[in-house]
């Protein structure tokens, strides 16, 4: 089921600027017997990014009415925010109409990967550099879709993007953080990437660990001695890494730790719609 | 008026991946008195960044059938293929229908800044670094639409985007030629920006001309000391520089001369529909 400002509807106009230029953002995360995780966190997030490139996003009590008229109580769910609608071309006018899109599909589904940690690739195709857009989950999302193309075989959960300086960005869905002596690292995304709102949980979850948390540029030499290496996103949460480029890591005791943590988290900031 | 797969619509399942992800290529240009210039390179050049993301372009005829269907002596006409339709997610499976849209608005008004040359400022926006996407006009254009922001005032004609290595890569609607000791250089597109139709009429046009022509990383610096330097796109065609960061260039006799030598390739490859 999907909403547009709030009204059913199937089809936006061609004019919408998300479907001439990628002009908006978006988020995506889960809802399971009702509850959302971190769902202040999804809209603070989406806010921060649509300001980014100067769109105003609605006050978050209009995205939760259109959470609660789409009324699952279990499903994945997109929200989108678009520029608004302009006849042509890159300038738009400072009155414009933002497009709000509220989207409801299935729950993934079981997730077979978590037991052994999942198998990873290193991506051909290089993560952009563009600093204006780092960071932003906005929708000019070609890299994802050229480096997802990249592999068919099923047991292959991620590839990992380097940039041009061949540091590790991120994943094509997820973002990737190690452990490295005690400390937590993920790489910087000053540049290219998308700072997720799973990944700040985990940072979080480290510092209550005690844990040292750290945004560093690290090439892949480097997250191949790491201790420990996970991915994450909104619809994953956390899962280790069980392969990548011929190394192999066994579970970790910080999994549990880390795991613990994250609940204790998302018991707090769990949201029921 | 719009046309989506050769039937008149004015919106889009929000499924569409160009909505979700930017997932597609276009083409803008215009038609005078019926006439397209340089159509065949444009179905040309939008079938080969259709292939270099692995959606296959329907064939030309199929674009002239929704041409002639939309109808006007003159016009701006935009054509769009996007990857098409997907529930969720990056993956997409190999059968998927692409869909073709094509858009026809009126024409541009008056080009005032023939006379004297264009007013152009620089970006603080940088282009960004993606060979994988560079050279190829995709429907991702954030980097386009940002830059274009920095400025209001209507005087300012464009602004030129940098790259991280502060190399002139192109403007936010154009591409950038300049003359240099007789020869015809324009900024090399490996890592960024889009390698419009224009800019190759106007590189063959140099050549019947027996101008060198080279593709080369172009600073600031060495643009500004240029003999002359062009913009060019599909709707302009070239428009002499006049100012840009404090140097001004007179009249040239290079402009008339190119002017000449593309007028003569247009009368080859202007397109009735």
């Amino acid at each position: 089921m999907r909403l547009i400002n709030g009204q059913a509807a199937e089809r936006l106009d061609l004019s919408d600027r998300a479907f001439q230029f990628g002009d908006g953002v978006f988020r995506t995360f889960y809802q399971r017997d009702g509850k959302v995780p971190f769902l202040q966190r999804h809209l603070a997030k989406l806010r921060a990014d649509a300001l980014a490139l100067g769109i105003t996003a609605p006050a978050d009590e209009v995205w939760l009415a259109d959470l609660r008229q789409i009324g699952s109580q279990n499903a994945t769910l997109k929200l989108i925010l678009t520029r608004g609608e302009t006849p042509r071309g890159y300038v738009y006018p400072a009155d414009l109409h933002p497009n709000r899109i509220v989207q409801s599909a299935p729950l993934p589904t079981a997730r077979l990967w978590e037991a052994e940690g999942a198998e990873v690739r290193i991506c051909e195709t290089r993560a952009g550099w563009q600093p204006r857009l780092a960071g932003i989950k906005h929708l000019n999302r070609l890299e994802n879709v050229l480096a997802r193309a990249e592999w068919q075989d099923p047991t292959l959960f991620e590839g990992l993007l380097l940039d041009r300086d061949n540091h590790v960005i991120e994943g094509c869905m997820c973002n990737v953080l190690m452990l490295e002596n005690g400390q937590l690292v993920t790489p910087l995304l000053d540049g290219a990437g998308v700072a997720g709102v799973m990944r700040s949980v985990v940072m979080n979850a480290a510092q209550q660990l005690g844990w040292s948390v750290a945004e560093e540029r690290i090439t892949l030499p480097r997250l191949l001695e790491a201790q420990r290496v996970w991915l994450s996103n909104s619809l994953i949460g956390l899962v280790p890494v069980g392969a990548l480029a011929g190394v192999r890591w066994p579970v970790h005791e910080a999994d549990a730790e880390l795991y613990a943590a994250i609940g204790i988290i998302n018991s707090k900031e769990s949201f029921t719609l």
